[in-house]
């Protein structure tokens, strides 16, 4: 074809497939809501899984102070090898010596946790193969494979088990194409944390059908008194396993685009091939700041855990206070996390006449009562809604106490004859 | 299929497509050199465009300064909106109003140019279609294009016109899936600067084709005296331009990651699709570090024009002398650039009988010279070498004058005559 064909059409740019593919559920759900908060009450979000939105939430002195004397470095300013430097990947091996033998040789950086994801997924999945994902879930992996054809599975939770694994839905779901198993522990949005008998259950699976999989640990040691935090990667014992984790969440630095991939792989079973197409997927954008590259080594090093602990202390104080409040809604079943920073909520929509689904509720929520939660189509999960617990303690109450009033206005007359019986 | 089939496998598990071909050439070049430098000689690399690498060009301290405050803000920590930060995307549309009419809405800030690129590349073509790079050219738009299974096409540059493009091979370039024209000015490799007549001619190819321009201006502003930097958007009428920039090379940040993409479509040609297709490829990674976001307006607004101009002009300065002192190696032919910070070589291979190709030729000046420049076919260009400007004055002096000599003791005897006779 030469360029007389192109002559005479009109101009006609379309977006790639990829672009058109490529969808935040969460954003467009949220973008869609067009109701006003109630201008008599002021408006509270528990929707953004963000912890530092409230200002009550900081990262230690000493992570600050690491990135004041990066500033300082001439070496802080020019690229980086594509999968980071060598020092910061030695102190994220060092880091993560929980997850099993880890060295620099393992470890690529990326620019957070999302980009981890990226690259995971698309080194081991082509288009028209599928990837396990949970459900309820965190979207990004929606996001991130539809459009590059990557087909997305689901396997189910279970509620009533505290959302662990629904262990034979996941082995049904595995077939021919299945590229990977995605393992996200402790859970957006679910708050749980499994134990290390489910975490061998699921290896189990993965280990017979010869699936790889994917653990999403940016919750890692985000666990609540009573629980404790397993690296499925520290039980794997042929699996190969990529996990993927970084600064955002732990050490309440979203924003600076700091994650890693750190690579399980025992038994050699991911070979030079994948490690090598890791490592070219890592050259099309180079990584992470080395701003924050370079101060990496001190963040990880000299953040005391003390600060750790008063985090997950604040946050499993909040999720006890949110779930004895919400105990007091009728028509709602809190679901109490044992982990990570959320909660999901049942609300038990038959309950509810004047709402068809959890999306009509959470919208009449902001028009009566100026709250703003998460409706759970946003992770494929009809009948829940999530709540953050990061917000600050007077703030959550408020709000739930909200919720409380506004169950109360609109449960179904019968039901609540049962709650006054009850009480 | 269930997992039974799967169980009798053994475990296979393969890279991706998008994996196995995405190739970063340079990488793969340098990496298979295997000769040793001359361990007499001190090892000099002009290969490398970062000009931060030797300590000599550092960031002006307004841009440090302004990433010290940022640390200290309490909202450079959070999430930003995946396009960037409202004041930020204000900032750079004000900073780009050379480029045309930009605003805000028009902005999309990316981790780095290459990042900005990914972005322009994945939401204009499909895999199928093409798009067009001049050559020599930067080999990034490979990399990034030929995983996606985006068929990349060359059009030449001509050397003996300094560099400009070749229109009729251009426009002969052209087909039904020709899917945008890159455009790269000033020109990493070559170090060329287009004048506006020159950048009228390559918009009329483009508008009377129907086909839309990536721009990549990662060197604007970066050219010599006597030289005007014109950015190709701000004389087009109707072809739509997406423009690729960022901090990195002239504010000397290049591991910052800040790039940015900017729209310009007067005649609304791209429309909702292709915005909303870069709004969504924003959403998979979420753009750029948040502390650099917030220091953007005061980097953009208080760096100093001197600054700028004492970069360009010890580069320009560089060039000269670089120049001058080529001249003097038999067998090569430097092409004086016009800004960027590149200066590409000829050398005539047939004047050196003791090497087949560029490859062989930059080998050796290793192993005897210990000075490393780029062969030309890193950019798809063979019988040239690429050197960068950027590297302390002694230092390229020191260089240019191994090279006379390595050029003296391999010219073929015929030539060195030649030679002779002339001075
Ligand atoms: C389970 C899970 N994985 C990954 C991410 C993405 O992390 P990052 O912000 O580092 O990209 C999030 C963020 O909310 C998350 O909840
Ligand atoms: C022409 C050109 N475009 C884009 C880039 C990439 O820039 P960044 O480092 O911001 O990704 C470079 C880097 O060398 C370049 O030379």
């Amino acid at each position: 074809m030469s360029q007389r064909g192109r002559r005479t059409q009109e101009w006609d740019v379309r977006a790639s497939t990829l672009a058109r593919n490529t969808h935040n559920l969460i954003r467009s759900i949220v973008e869609n809501l067009t109701v006003e908060p109630n201008p008599s009450k002021p408006f509270i979000a528990l929707s953004v899984g963000d912890p530092t939105t409230f200002g009550n939430l900081n990262p230690p002195e000493q992570v600050l102070q690491a990135v004041r004397e990066s500033i300082e470095l001439h070496t802080s300013r020019g690229y980086g090898p594509a999968k980071g430097h060598q020092e910061a990947r030695e102190a994220v091996a060092e880091y993560s010596a929980h997850q099993g033998n880890v060295t620099a040789e393992d470890v690529i950086l990326c620019s957070g946790c999302s980009h981890a994801i990226e690259l995971v997924i698309s080194v081991l999945a082509d288009s028209g193969q599928n990837i396990l994902v949970p459900k309820p879930g965190f979207m990004i992996y929606k996001t991130l494979a539809e459009g590059l054809g990557i087909v997305i599975k689901y396997y189910n939770l279970l509620p009533d088990k505290q959302w662990m694994v629904d262990l034979d839905d996941l082995e049904n779901q595995i077939d021919e194409d299945t590229a990977a198993i995605i393992v996200i522990n402790p859970s957006n949005p679910c708050g749980s944390v499994y134990n290390k008998d489910h975490l061998n259950d699921i290896l189990d699976i993965a280990s017979r059908n010869r699936v790889p999989i994917i653990a999403d640990e940016i919750y890692e040691h985000f666990v609540f008194s009573g629980n404790e935090f397993t690296a499925i990667s520290s039980l794997s014992k042929d699996v190969p396993v990529l996990t993927c984790s970084g600064l955002t969440k732990r050490f309440l630095v979203p924003g600076w685009r700091l994650g890693w991939i750190i690579i399980h792989d025992r038994h050699n079973i991911l070979g030079k091939e994948v490690r090598n197409g890791l490592a070219n997927l890592a050259t099309r954008i180079l990584g992470p700041s080395t701003l924050i590259q370079r101060a990496l080594p001190a963040i990880l090093k000299y953040t005391p855990q003390s600060f750790f602990d008063e985090v997950i202390l604040f946050i499993e104080n909040q999720a006890k206070m949110a779930y004895e409040e919400l105990l007091r809604a009728p028509g709602l079943r809190p679901i109490m996390p044992q982990g990570a920073m959320y909660m999901m909520i049942e609300i038990k929509i038959s309950h509810f006449p004047e709402f068809k689904n959890e999306l009509q509720f959470v919208e009449r929520m902001v028009s009566e009562q100026s709250v703003f939660c998460l409706p759970g189509r946003c992770f494929e999960y009809p009948n829940f809604m999530r709540i953050v617990l990061t917000v600050p303690e007077d703030i959550l109450r408020e709000a739930c106490q909200r919720l409380v009033i506004f169950c109360k206005e609109h449960i179904d007359i019968g039901e609540k004859c049962k709650e006054i019986d009850n009480n």
